[in-house]
């Protein structure tokens, strides 16, 4: 399993192409919640979410041969955007696999990062269709968005900044879709802190990674109807184990409760978060009495949202 | 004149019960108008807006027997709700002419706060006549919004630590509706920095300050049909000399300038601003080479919007 040492190495490695994001803190959330909150806003970090850590962490191993051969993903956006920043930079070319239903903000950063994208259905069988395809025609090397220990432990570096800057806080919630976030953040949390307790922060729309702890291995989405578009892909077979292990529970959510935790951000905050981060707020909302008196550290993982398709 | 000694004063008393806001940069919006921008972020304010300095500022002096009589205002939402809760912290009660089509979030805030709201037609004779019935009924203290100099100097200190911030800006942008803020700013401006310039960003559909600048005396607004619910106001008797004798010049904007330079903010910078704040960079945009290679200072004003009925 990943240690924490490559997580602090991975920091080292990102450090200079990343932004130490700020935390944020909210009186009025505060006193709705009983709790006192900690939020990590990689809304703020460069292509707008935390995917440029694990993206980077990978790119800068890739060896000179494979980024001549060019990077290619499948990516509903915020990891393909931030996978084209990281490639670009040292002078490559990244392919991304998207889905055709993704929101034009996601497509255009892709874009503006110099990513080429190839439209597939989507579904779970037309992406890796469309992927196998690509790799084989381009001979590229695939960085895969969070079944991948270097993405991971990327990833791992955002809860490392944030129990730097509030070292006793008594638990965080992460949001969590593949898991590479939430896996990356609870071996963080737990190495700097044994007692901590880690949370994930689900759609009931999209709910494999708690359907999967409940029977032990992993189930696949029943359903992906959520508004939480960063939210909607299948827990991985490297990250599973590792929430499995570590993470203390998942708390799932409806779409009213996920929109409604969107609304009091963004009217409290004055930040614009997608609502796959909001979800965290909406957890600790939903369960008070969980969370009441305690120090809670939320990751706001990103902040790319369509500003014409607003919930409310 | 008012003095920057008053604006220091100020700043000391109401040091404890503001917040010191932070200033934000953006790598893609300086590429974008060849400007280092420093945007000094008053929507992460209490009450969501800087207005909550001239209140604190102006409250703070009040004796206990005007506290007692009640305080009254007339407000399109900020300084409504900014100076019912400087007052309800001293225990005092605020009553807030309010126009009826003010935006939701604006009355929320005044009632959350704690203020009492008496509706009156949006247009300066009705508010005048509403404000002067509720004086007399009450025989409450009158805060006026801006045409006031303890709120002046309270509304200067965010300008005085945007330049203790970064002390070499060439130059500072201030939306201007009745003048408080850009009085403020440019006295604290031109007294920490003698060669810096000063320009006030103002709508076209509410042009009064532009036209009184270039007429020499106080004009009317023809029209107030702008979505910059902040800046219908008309400059004061007071905020006037100021900004005929220091501003530099008025930049005025179109209703389109304005939305597209709110849609940029929103979206590059993840951050909930007004539109009577994101005309100051409307402003940079329009006037590129005026601001092209200069380290210039944004005043974000407020960031209280309803999100149910935005623009774009």
């Amino acid at each position: 399993m990943l240690s924490f040492k490559e997580i602090q190495d991975a920091h080292t490695r990102i450090q200079p192409f990343i932004h130490r994001t700020p935390v944020l803190t909210n009186s009025s959330l505060n006193e709705m919640t009983g709790s006192d909150l900690y939020f990590k806003c990689e809304n703020f970090q460069k292509v707008g979410a935390f995917k440029i850590r694990g993206a980077t962490n990978t790119v800068l191993q890739l060896s000179k041969d494979e980024l001549s051969r060019g990077v290619v993903t499948a990516s509903s956006g915020n990891h393909g955007a931030a996978l084209a920043m990281a490639v670009s930079k040292l002078g490559g070319k990244t392919t991304v696999v998207m889905p055709n239903n993704t929101s034009k903000i996601k497509v255009n950063n892709v874009e503006r990062n110099g990513g080429k994208i190839i439209w597939c259905e989507p579904n779970q069988s037309s992406r890796e269709k469309t992927l196998k395809t690509v790799l084989e025609e381009s001979g590229g090397v695939l960085v895969h968005p969070y079944n991948n220990e270097r993405i991971i432990a990327g990833q791992g570096t955002a809860a490392k900044e944030l129990l730097e800057d509030y070292p006793d806080l008594d638990c965080i919630v992460s949001p969590v879709s593949g898991g590479g976030l939430l896996s990356g953040s609870v071996i963080s949390a737990k190495s700097l802190n044994s007692d901590i307790q880690v949370f994930g922060a689900e759609p009931k729309e999209a709910d494999d990674a708690f359907r999967s702890l409940k029977m032990g291995d992993i189930q696949s989405n029943e359903t992906t109807n959520t508004i939480c578009d960063g939210l909607r892909a299948q827990i991985g077979s490297i990250t599973f184990p590792i929430i499995q292990e570590k993470v203390d529970r998942i708390i799932t959510m409806s779409e009213q409760e996920i929109i409604e935790s969107m609304e009091l951000i963004w009217e409290r905050m004055k930040i614009i978060v997608e609502p796959s981060s909001t979800i965290t707020l909406g957890a600790v909302l939903k369960e008070k009495e969980l969370f009441k008196g305690k120090r809670v550290g939320l990751i706001l993982s990103g902040g790319n949202v369509d500003l014409g398709t607003l919930p409310f």
